[in-house]
Order: C-alpha cells, then structure tokens, then sequence
C-alpha cells in the first residue's frame, strides 16, 4: 500500500473539437452524441466538444450548439468548447459552456496563418472576450492553450522566452488557464519539463494542461515529463485522432487509451475506466467508418493482473487531491 | 551552450538478431550484410547480429556465423550475438563474437516455456558458460537481460525482489553486466524506475541495459524513466522489429529510430546520425519486402531546424564520457 495518496489528473479529451474537426468526413450529430455519452461513461469529467466557428469554414462543427446541449445533460461533466475570437465566445457562452479555451500562437507566422492575427491582436481579443465573461458569463471558465509553444513549421525555433511572456500577458488579460501545446510534434522531454518549470514559475497556479503530439513517437515521453514538471492536466484525443499530422501514418495527438493506461499503470488516478473507455472507442469507431484510429493498448488489451488505481471508476471517485 | 558535457547514451541495435528471429521470412545472407553494414554506417556501435541456436529451430538464424564474419569486419563494432546455453556460446566464442547476451527469465514460468530450464538451471548454465570464458575467451564480455522483469503473461506478476536477487546471483556466477527486459510490454515508467534504482544499488556498475517494448505505447516513456533512473545502455530494434507483439498492429520493441530521435532532440548523444539510419530502414525493407514497419519519425521526417548532438555523425565520435 502506498504511504502517500497517489496523485491524481486530470484527463481533457479533446477528440469530439481536435478530433473530428481535423478528419474529412462529418460525424453524424447522432454518433456525436452516442460517443460523448460513452465518453462520459468511461469516467471522462472533461471533453472538449466542439468549436464555435462559422459553419461554412468547418462544416464537421454546424451542429456544435445541440452537442453542448446534449453534454450539459450529463452529470459532472465540465463542457469545453475551442473559440477563436469574441464573436465565438459569445455564441458557446450563449449554448452554455462551462469553459472556453482560446488557441493562441507563440510564433507569429503560426498566428497569422491560423488565425489571421498577429499574437497582439489575440492579446486584444482575449482582452474583449475576459470582459464578455465578466459582464455576462462571469462562472465560465477562460484557458488558453499556447500553440506552437515547442518549435513552428513554419518559423522553425521558438524562444522560450517568448512563450512564458505571453503566458504573463494572457494571465494579466484575465485569462485563468494558460497550457502548452505541441501542435507540430516537436517537443522532446527536456524541453517540456524546462517549459513548463518556467511556466510555474511565471504564472503559478495559472499553469494549465500539456496539449502533446505524436507525431514523432515522443507523445507519452512528453506526458511524463510534464507530469514530472508538475503538470496534473493532460489534453489527449480518443485513438489519436485529430492534431496535425503532417505525414502519412503518423498520428497527432496523444491516444487517450495509451494515456489513461500509462498513468493507471503507475497508481496515478485518472478516473478513467479502461474497459468502459475500449466501448467508447466502439462509438467513435461507428461513427467515423473506415478512418484508422490508433493506439496501442486497445489493440494489445491490458495486461494479465493489470489492477486500475483505486479511483478508476467513476462510480467511485477519488477523495485525494 | 551547455555548462557541462551533454549526457552519453549507447543504443544497442537488436534488429537482426531480436528482430529477424521474430518474423516468418528468412531475410538472405547478402540483405542481412547489407542492412548491418548501413547500421554501422548510421553510427551503430553496439549490434546483436545473430543468435547461437540450432539451425532446425530457427532458420533465421543459420547463417550467423558469417553474418558473425562480415560484423568483424566493421571497425569499432561491438559484434554480439545471444545464446541460450553453452553450447551455444561455444559456437559464438568460436566464431569470434565481442559479446554474448544471453536471456534469463525472472518468472520460472517463462523459463521453463522458454528455454526449458529452471532459473536454478539457467544460473548453473551461466557459471558454465562464465568458466567457458574465463579459459577460452576472456576477452569476450558476458551481459545477461532478464526476461519478464516487468511482468509475466504466463504467471502475472513478478517480484521485484526476486529480479534483484536473479541478478545478484548472476553477478555471482560471472555476468558482467545484467539488464532489465520488459518481455511482455508490461512495464510502467514507476516501476521502471523503482526497478532500476533497486537494480544500481544492488550491484553497482554490472547494471545493464533497458530492454523497453512498445506493446502498450509505452516504450519511449520507460526509456525517458530509466534514463532518469542513470540506465545509459537502451536495446532497440530498427522499425521496431520483433519483440512479443502480442497483438495484430501492437509492434514488440522500441523503434531505433524513434529512441534516437528522442534522445538526440534533448542533447543526448547517441552517436547516430538520424538521415543516414533512416537509409539503413531501407536496406532492412529491401530485405524483407512486405514486412511492416514501425516508427512515427521515419514517417513523419525530422523536425525543421532540428540539430542533432554535436557527436551525431559517427565521423565525429564524441570525447565526452
């Protein structure tokens, strides 16, 4: 028995925003909702749903505002959804979303391409949409994931230094959650616990969740050094789907199936049932036919005498912090 | 710059023995030279090039004694060669390999469907073969991995105390260098690193290399944690080749290129220059056409920018230690 309460984290699933925005084929509004519903099952008490986006740009998110009235039905789950300026703010904090979560880019070339504003231009939207939530939404949550915070395809290298100050100026524009994300694969686990230990410096408890890639393998390697780092949120896209793949055959984001294993396996408590997560997957699967998903413990299955840490049902969740 | 040396690791490649001995095909004679020759090439110093069985029983394997013969010739190659028993050292010692690696189960389950011998007996068949050395070929190192450190799929869990006490005796019959193989894709990063540290303190410097697969996604992350651990020797297979894949499309050993990546992406020297290992993955899917191939960095390419180790061409060795 350990002497200590284990720790626990938090596990974001993202695959219903980054998943299937990222995917060609649209996800019938009924399988979306079949899927988010065993993702709950499986013990999930954080799924980013959907994005607030104009529907002719991104057709696979039209049906975001009935998917977060679908979420909201479902009991201690905190609903998220991807906005990328005010006017999306408003329409998610009008659906009903308990969190909003901005990407904001630490290269500037990143920025202009994703999202045709320059890094002080996004500063001055995060600015409008913290006083939106102010004023008329003031429970919503507000966290930002940094893109691009480990190295940019498209500028190459990008200063550390750069990063941590614009997580300083996102948390003095109100926002409460400031993450790192590897939207091009490129962290290794020195960098990430080097970062993220600047992060906690910087800007304390307003240190948020490591958003990694697999793009070269290095996913869960990143995941353990930011969980060395003191990292306790961990973004992860159920079989791997979405991120950016910038090759054939290689994945995006994390899986959250090897993920949730992983820290299980290590007594870590991510609430997650692994069985329950595996029928999930079935869900998902059934929605999106014939697009491969990954990871490698659904296919292996879990061990012979595998034990999931105490927490791991989410009909009985942990005390511990 | 950094203050002090950067960190030194050895990949020890055990593709063409670990790896061939696992698929169906027989990869020919000139193929294996070939592959094993760009390996070198990559910067490869350390290679398992074969196994000491008999021919009847692995017709991979039947032409090691002149894949033996060309690895000589490769200047500054560590020519290793697994055997399961005396006899078979006999043969290796004889064809005038540097190494011997020879496997020995922790679970006496696994010993017995493995080779057929209590770990009792294993331990016997070690002092033989270290007084086989001791009088023939005392210049011959003698590394033993222990088989389902980790876990065990015949018998479940494995006591930790019971592999450091395995070493320890192995230490005591001759072994000069003892390491951990997670046969079964059944470790975690703590355990890993538990295991490791228990391992150090019980026998010091015949601690021995970490044998990680990846049949659960987990193979980088426990490499990350033995190397925290002070583990500086890491098994690994090109294309992540053979190992236990226990399941379709779950690959079985750490994929070299993918372990290189990492390391060299936090300043780690390997020694292994990543362009030219990746030619080397055409000289080994040159010699088995149709065999799947694991590993995200070969697909997905190096990073833009990236710089590999100042010791990263082999024409460059490193003086650091």
């Amino acid at each position: 028995m350990p002497l200590q309460p284990p720790s626990t984290v938090l596990i974001s699933e993202v695959g219903p925003r980054d998943g299937l925005q990222s995917v060609a084929a649209t996800m019938p509004t009924p399988h979306k909702l079949a899927w988010i519903t065993a993702l709950h099952a499986a013990g999930l008490r954080e799924i980013e749903v959907g994005s607030f986006v104009p529907a002719h740009l991104l057709p696979q998110m039209a049906d975001v505002a009935e998917v977060v009235r679908h979420a909201l039905t479902l009991p201690g789950l905190t609903v998220m959804a991807l906005v990328p300026n005010r006017r999306g703010a408003e329409a998610a904090v009008q659906a009903g979303v308990h969190k909003l979560t901005v990407p904001v880019s630490a290269s500037e070339a990143h920025s202009l391409a994703n999202v045709r504003k320059t890094r002080a231009q996004m500063l001055e939207e995060m600015r409008s949409i913290h006083a939106l939530r102010a004023e008329h939404a003031p429970h919503v949550h507000l966290e930002v994931g940094i893109s691009t915070a480990f190295g940019c395809t498209l500028q190459g290298a990008v200063s550390e230094h750069d990063v941590v100050q614009l997580a300083e100026q996102l948390v003095a524009a109100g926002v409460d959650e400031v993450g790192l994300s590897d939207t091009t694969g490129m962290a290794n686990p020195a960098q990430v616990r080097r970062l993220f230990t600047q992060l906690r410096n910087a800007i304390g408890h307003h240190s948020g969740a490591a958003h990694m890639h697999n793009t070269r393998g290095l996913g869960l390697a990143n995941c353990l050094a930011a969980y060395d780092s003191g990292v306790r949120t961990f973004d992860a896209s159920q079989g791997g789907l979405g991120g950016c793949p910038y090759a054939p055959g290689a994945s995006g984001n994390v899986v959250t199936e090897d993920l949730v294993f992983m820290f299980e396996a290590m007594g870590i408590h991510t609430g997650v049932n692994l069985p329950r997560l595996f029928e999930a997957r079935q869900a998902l699967a059934a929605g999106l036919p014939g697009e491969p998903l990954y990871g490698m413990t659904p296919e292996a299955g879990l061990p012979r005498g595998f034990v999931a840490t105490a927490a791991a049902s989410p009909d009985h969740p942990s005390t511990t912090p």
